[in-house]
Formats: C-alpha cells, structure tokens, sequence
C-alpha cells in the first residue's frame, strides 16, 4: 500500500519538517515509559512495541488492547502484544504492509470529522508516550549478526594502512566480503561502552601486552534486519532478495585497533569487536525507505560486473540515499556546554554492493538466515576529505590526531568520549526522516 | 559428588565394557521415541531429556513426573522436564551434581534389595527407550558459537598449504586463534549436508566461477558447552574458566575449501562453513569427564609461556585424554557392505590451547558468554602421519588423493560419502567411555 505522501497527521509534531517522524515514515522501537525500568541495553519483558509518529511513541500493545487493531488478521494482532518485533516479521510481508497501512490511517489527518472519528483520536491520542519519557529496549531479537565490508572507500582507506602495496584485495570487487559477527554483545543504543582489555603487540616491543585497548574506534554502519526466514540449504534469489528484509536500523561497530590487528590473521575480526556493538532504537520498515531507494554508485570501468547470482537489473534501486553522520562529545566538551562535533558524514547509497546482494551472496552456500537476523553493511564511507566513518580512516591509523574546539587531540577514543551516528533521509517533496541516534559513551576499562 | 567408580549398574548392557555408556558415564540427550516424529536436525518442541545407560536412554521428562527427583530442588525437577538442556545448565554446578548424583543412585546396583527397591527399579526401567529406536534432537540452544584454531599440528598443517614460508604467524603460540561461527547453521548429527554452491577461484583461471564446491571437507573437533553465564563486562579468571563449562560433545565443521581460500582474506572464514556444523546428540558433562583430565601436551622450548591471564598452574589438569576417530563410508563401499574406513585418530590432549584458556581469552575482552553457547576446539590432530583431523591435511591440499578398499580415490568428499567421527576415553580401571558419533552425508548440491 503506497502511503499518501502529502497527507500530514493530527499529530502535530509529526509535520515538523525538521523533526524527522513523519506520517510517512512510523518506524518501530520496544519501550517501556520510563517510570517503569531502567534501561540495561537488553530486551525487556515488559516492553511494549511502539510506532514514532511526530514527538511521540505510539503504544502498539495498547492500540490491540483497545481493538483498534481488529480488522487485522489475528496473528498480527497478536504479535502487536509481544515485547520484541520477530512475532511481526515472522507475518511476512503483506502483514507488515497491512499493519502499517491501519497505523497510517488511524494517525492521518481526516476532515471532515465525525463524531466516531474525533472519539477514536482521543482514543488513540490517550496511547502516546512523548519520546522523551521513554525508555528504549531491543525492538528485536538477533540471533545471527553478520558484518559486511560493503564501503570500497572504507575498504581502500583502511587497506591501505595494513597493506599499502595493495589495498583491495583480488577477492573485494567479486564478492561481499563479510563474517560471523558476535550476536550476544549486541546492545541498545545508550548502553555505556566499557574500554576492553585484550591482548595485542605495540610494534617495537619483541612481546604482546595484555592491557586495555589504547586504540578504541567506532564503524558507522547500518543494520539490515531480515524479516523472511530461509531454510538450510535455499539460496535466496537476488531478485527475491530485497523481499526478505524488513528494515534498517544504525549500527555502531566498536572496534578496538590494537587487539584486531594483533588478533586477525588468518581467521579475522574476534574479540576486538565482540565486546559491544551497538544498534539504534528505532528500526524503519523497507516500505518507509521506498521513496528513498536509489541507484548504487556505479563501478569504476575497470571492475568485473557483478557475476550471475550477483546481478541486479541496470535500474534495480538497490541503494539507499540516507545520509550517515558520526558526532563526537568528549567530556570537557560537555562540561563547557559545546555541541557535539561531526566527524564525518557519508551516505548509504555509496556502498559498493547492496543490502540485496549480501544477502543473496550470504544464502549462496544455503546458508539459513532466521528472523531477526542482522546484516551489517560495514563501515560507510565516501570518497571524500570528511566522509570517513571510522577514526582510523580519519586518522590515517592514529598518526593524524584530529584537534577538537577544546583543544583535545584525538587519535582514537578516550575515556567520558560519546560516540553518536545519526541518519536520515531527503527527498524533493517529503519532510525529512529520521533514523534515530546510534549512542555510546566509553567507559573506563575495569 | 565424586561417583564410586567400581560400581555397576542394574541395567545390564552398562557393564558391557567396549558400550561406552558405564553408569559412570551418564551422558544428556534430547530424544523423541521413534514413532513420535522425524527427525529434522534441529530442536524438536515435543523432545525429552534423556541420559545414556548401557543400550538405553532413560527419560528425564518421566523420571520427573514419576516423582523420582523431589529431592531435587523445584528448579531442577522443572529442567528436567525442558525438551532442551539451557534450563538446567542454568541451574549451575551445584545442581547439575545433585542431578548426577540421584541418578547414579537410581541406577546402580543395589545389593541386598529391599522390595521398594524393586518397586524403584521397575518403574525406571519403564522409562527407558532402546537408543536403537530413538530419534535425537539437538540437546542444546545455541545462540554464539565459536571456533578456535587450538591445535598446534593442525594449524601448521594448514599453514604450510596456504603459506609455506612461515607455516604459523606470529601471534600463535600468544593467544588462541578463535572466529564467530554461525550458530544458525548448527544441526545434529545424522542430518545430510548438502554441498553447498559458491563463488571461489580455480588457480589457472583470471575470474572466480559460482558452482558447487569441489573441494569439500571435515574437520573433527570438540565443542565445549557454557554452562555458567558471565556478563558483558565481566572477564572470566584462568582459574574459575573451568566451572563455567557444563560439557562436550563432538562437532564436525564443514568446510568447503575453496570458497574458504577465496573469501577469507581480511576477514576469515565465511560461507566456506557456515552451510552446515554437525554437532553430536550426546552432551557429556565435565563431572564425567574427571577422570580423563590431563596436562597438555608440553610447549615447545622456543616458544613463549602463556600471559599472565592465560597461565594455568604447572600442575592443571586442563587438556582430556579423549581419543577421537574420522571414518568415511562412501556409496559404494556401503554398496559392498564395507566397514567404513578410519580417516584419522588423535587425542584431544594435544591441543596447544585448553578449553579454559579458550574461555578467558574469550571473555578477556569483556565479551558475555551464553548458556548453550559453543567454544569448539577447532580441527584436532596430532603430529604423526594418520593423525590428521581434515582431508586438505591429510591429502596435502588434495596433492595426494586417499586410496581406498574399493580402489576409489579421494581429495576431498564425493557426493555420497559419510563422515563420522566418534570419540572415546580410556582410562585404568574404568570401563571405556564414548562421546558417541557425529554422523552427517554429502548431498549432491541442488
């Protein structure tokens, strides 16, 4: 169902164009008003599933428990209810739609109104919890969590510091590279990041050190979330490949330099990742990101086109055009009060392989990816000075230290420094639409 | 409870001493009685708890309804009644040694007998089911499964093939090399494998080809099971790894070589494993195990002692005099009615790296380990010609196919080949003991 595109909501702060939650974009979260817990960055039983429509958080328990929901089919009803989306995406894809379809029109504008239609907004009106008040947990449940590598500026700028007499490796323009990620230490949004210890060889010292992390960086990435399970052994068409996912989210990708380049060879990333990877709250549905859809960034001349299973027709809007931004805050930033400073911004239509062709490449071997799972499209970055989505991008490894407005210098992060990546959207015609913040601030190592 | 080792039990094929399921043994299994469904590889919602007994499975779902644990704490008795482990290795060491203790109770040999003794033993050998008709389910949920590179000889092997300069990097002998598997594609043992499809390169060609993998292969390993949880943040000691662990099971991953050689560089090992890991149906726990504790194999002279946070006393029995075997049946060796043949015997005692050792450096990084998560040992061989753990090992990277009976040879695995790999302990005085099998069957790709 093609939502109307300028049709604005009773909501107020939904027409904001700055605010970013438009009628047109009801992306999901799991929240409980923040009366009711503390957030410990996990799932939550008693969370409630939620739709953000202008400065508030719409109450999907309470939309079923009222009946609002009833011309749906009772299975999506029933998954409204549930602490965690995986119910909702396991409806499949017309469920998605239809539900979406019911929240849009309960949420948009109708004039004339009756009677019957000023009763149900107040109705609905009554089931709104302002943003600001709640608290977030894991809108899903994530079993698997796959990291890609699908940023050729990121994998060039950080070949390069590892291995400056070839920086893409033969395999890079054939294949998305990606791997296992580590699904336990995924945690919300505005969970603290304590600095790892770990194991990792300072280059003119003969031995290894085992210390905490002098080289802690963040990846900004986005997470894909599969909604449409497959089963062991069915490769998942390219053509079909879109189909299968249900939304996006940010990702923050910690990643501690001096364990991972100890560590990393021959079997890559391990525990200079696993210690925390971070993911916004909000979880957007591919339907909302339709008007956003673009080409990808053509190849340069010289790279082989996508083989067969790879390749997407020539007009497939197989990219994204979301901008991706990283902030810093340190902590003398906020005690003299500064804004938080933007370290790079990037856009997600850059990537050299979609989200559709990771995961048609990640079902090639029959591999199952179940509902909830995450695929991560790597570090974004563009081509530009200012558009790298990595410290150690920015930093040339950590020999250019970046100098902040308090006169701090920054080769990569220091203990109180508050990491947050934001997203979002413009398109000629629509208000802007947010993705969230993506947030974690470093602890010291304990 | 430490389990009088003479004792002998009232179900007869027990004592049987080449059976491998002595009542010292009592090993945990998910199970459905044969007639009850299919078996399809993975969790099964109408499964039992089972333990190994002799030729027997007895029902720890019936053993509680009986009333035969209430002793036990509520919170045990209601594990037992789980169709999966996770619950009762949630209750920790304390519990799962009182569960072993009353069943060693129920099953052994008791002399002289009192007719409530009779009346006992007539009701649990009602809950028993001849191993021979039941079918497995997988015993364990595993979220995070990971795969460690912890045999010396295996990893020069391997490295010898892919850089023959310098066989083993340097960052060996200082920590164990270990990957995030994909815990998705986990399945039990006697679940067929299908050879996957992928993108990998022939040597003499300029552009990769996407086909059925040609070059298809075992490796046999350990998994070791988490039984106790720590959270994220929270560094497990060298000296408290051990009882975080609830037991082990045989695991087969496989791999197919040439995705694997094509896809792995930066980022390791991808969709050349995570098509299939088998896993076995029998769980044996760490308590089983005391007696098969053992020193590892002695570091080589030149190479580093452990760090600090990895160092085990002189005297720490961490390594498992465990003997573990690789046969291969194919179609036409079974055609003949031919034994299967034995691919490769080592002893999971020649590790270079304990499973404690595995778990610390794991969790060094702050990296929270789940309950049912697996810490596999990585391929298992030993030093000496026919104790090789893999075929790319043993063929020399295919160089020299295996000659078998029927006068067929092999690289790697033919559409048709069985692999099974079986583990046993042998230890003075004690009846052998086995891990069971770990079974699994090439499909044709499709």
């Amino acid at each position: 169902m093609p939502l109307d595109s300028i049709a604005t909501s009773w909501v107020g702060t939904a027409n904001d164009p700055e605010r970013g939650f438009p009628l047109q974009w009801l992306p999901y979260c799991a929240f409980t008003p923040a009366a009711a817990s503390g957030a410990d960055g996990l799932a939550h039983p008693a969370a409630h599933l939620g739709v953000g429509i202008g400065a508030f958080i719409l109450d999907l328990h309470g939309l079923r428990a009222s009946g609002l929901l009833r011309d749906l089919p009772e299975e999506v009803q029933s998954a409204c209810s549930a602490a965690q989306l995986n119910a909702l995406m396991s409806c499949g894809p017309a469920a998605w739609s239809a539900l979406r379809g019911r929240l849009f029109d309960l949420l948009k504008t109708a004039e004339p109104r009756s009677s019957r239609d000023t009763d149900r907004q107040r109705l609905v009106a009554s089931l709104m919890t302002p943003m600001a008040q709640a608290v977030f947990h894991k809108a899903v449940c994530t079993e698997n969590y796959t990291d890609f590598y699908a940023s050729l500026h990121h994998a060039t700028n950080v070949g390069r510091l590892f291995r400056p007499e070839r920086p893409l490796l033969p395999n890079y323009a054939w294949l998305p590279i990606g791997y296992h990620g580590r699904a336990s230490s995924l945690v919300l949004s505005g969970t603290a990041v304590r600095r790892p210890y770990g194991q990792y060889k300072i280059a003119a010292e003969s031995a290894p050190v085992f210390q905490a992390s002098a080289r802690l960086d963040y990846e900004m990435e986005v997470a894909a979330y599969v909604g449409v399970e497959n089963s062991l052994g069915e490769r998942v068409r390219i053509e079909e490949a879109t189909k299968h996912l249900f939304g996006l989210s940010l990702l923050n990708d910690w990643s501690a330099r001096d364990i991972q380049s100890w560590e990393y060879q021959p079997l890559g990333p391990f525990l200079g990742k696993s210690f925390a990877t971070s993911i916004s709250p909000w979880v957007v549905p591919m339907e909302a990101l339709a008007p956003y859809r673009t080409k990808l960034a053509p190849r340069a001349a010289a790279d082989p086109a996508p083989m067969a299973y790879l390749a997407e027709p020539e007009e497939a809007l197989s990219g994204f055009n979301i901008t991706l931004e990283a902030y810093l805050s340190t902590a003398r930033m906020r005690e003299q009060a500064m804004a938080p400073v933007r370290l790079g911004r990037a856009n997600l239509r850059d990537l050299y392989w979609s989200f559709a062709q990771m995961l048609t490449h990640h079902t090639s071997n029959g591999c199952n990816l179940r509902v909830g799972d995450i695929l991560a499209s790597g570090t974004v970055s563009g081509e530009q000075p200012g558009s790298q989505g990595s410290l150690l991008e920015m930093t040339r490894g950590g020999d250019d230290p970046l100098c902040l407005p308090t006169g701090e210098r920054r080769a990569f992060l220091e203990d109180g420094d508050e990491v947050s990546l934001r997203g979002y959207g413009d398109c000629t015609g629509l208000p802007r639409v947010s993705l969230g913040e993506c947030t974690g601030r470093i602890l010291a190592a304990g």
